[in-house]
């Protein structure tokens, strides 16, 4: 029996500029196959939720808070065995690396989830400016992506409407931060709630 | 050898209002003397400490975070295996709740301890009203305290500059939120770092 087939899968919405949702990305879908269960990834921008729903990044609301963040950020990556380099540029624009990945899910969800991957570690281990049309570019680049075709797809009305949307269906399904993970209809905001997703995965309840 | 003796203090600060504040302070102390340290209580009042930071209470944001933790103040009690019953009345003015805890510690500080444990039980457990000097005495008097002269100590300009003291205290330490725990310098905010706290005890670093 495949369970995976089985169980409904669970929704996780991100911005590729969030610490704490990078933290998550490297051990979500590792938790969810442990349970048979499929992982939806949904990059977001932050910064129309946070319009949106009136709240700011961490590292922008009162300098005790953004302080404590930054060490936060490290201490955490460190505490879950993954490596972690505050980048240079922070926070900073996403929506380019978001569009990408919703063209290349269009071709090949495998291969935007691999795009996923190397745009965190590409910000969070290398502190590559992803906010450059040409890094996203030169990421695809190297996972096999035509890079003309991808530019073009970039600038294309289609993309930049379907990250709309997603931001909106987002924001409808209340998410409020980054990352924010359903499960059943059971919400998780943080990279320090996998305990309690660990916890739901493995007895459907609380 | 008491190692107690040998190794510095923790320093836990909290709201008495704060749930996640009451959920720490169930397990602080226990986890404290498993590395032979203790802990040192300071409730503070977090209006004055958001109003220093430009910050607010989790349930006073926006809607969606504010349902959000609601749901998440039961579920991550229910986790740590500590009762919760949401108050009807939160956030709530715990000012004579801290005076009282702080004229308490000047007698007695295992007195003190009781007491907080007290009253973040009659808020979170048994839905009292802390906000009220009534219910403060009751619980005082319950733990063998003189229901007069506390009553009388909690109007006193000594234990009202005290408690603006210690809030001034805090917010020069860095706190911006409650729970807010210092061990060596090294600074935890929210119930959910009790994992990290406890490594940090046991390795004495990151």
């Amino acid at each position: 029996m495949n369970t995976t087939d089985n169980k409904p899968p669970i929704d996780f919405w991100f911005d590729f500029s969030s610490p704490y949702g990078y933290l998550l990305s490297e051990k979500i879908d590792g938790v969810a196959a442990k349970h048979g269960r499929k992982v939806r990834w949904h990059p977001i921008l932050l910064g129309i939720v946070f319009k949106a729903t009136g709240s700011a990044p961490l590292t922008l609301q009162n300098q005790a808070k953004a302080s404590y963040s930054l060490h936060d950020f490290s201490r955490s990556a460190r505490f879950m065995g993954i490596p972690y380099l505050h980048p240079s540029q922070f926070p900073l624009a996403t929506q380019n690396a978001a569009r990408a990945y919703y063209w290349l899910h269009g071709q090949d969800c495998g291969l935007a989830r691999q795009f996923a991957h190397a745009t965190f570690r590409a910000l969070y281990v290398d502190n590559r400016d992803i906010s450059s049309p040409d890094t996203v570019l030169d990421i695809a680049e190297k996972l096999g992506v035509d890079r003309e075709t991808l530019a073009v797809a970039l600038q294309s009305p289609e993309i930049k409407a379907r990250l709309k949307d997603e931001v909106d269906l987002a924001i409808q399904a209340g998410v409020f931060g980054s990352p924010y993970v359903l499960i059943d209809g059971e919400a998780f905001f943080g990279a320090d709630r996998l305990p309690q997703i660990e916890h739901w995965l493995e007895s459907g309840s609380f």
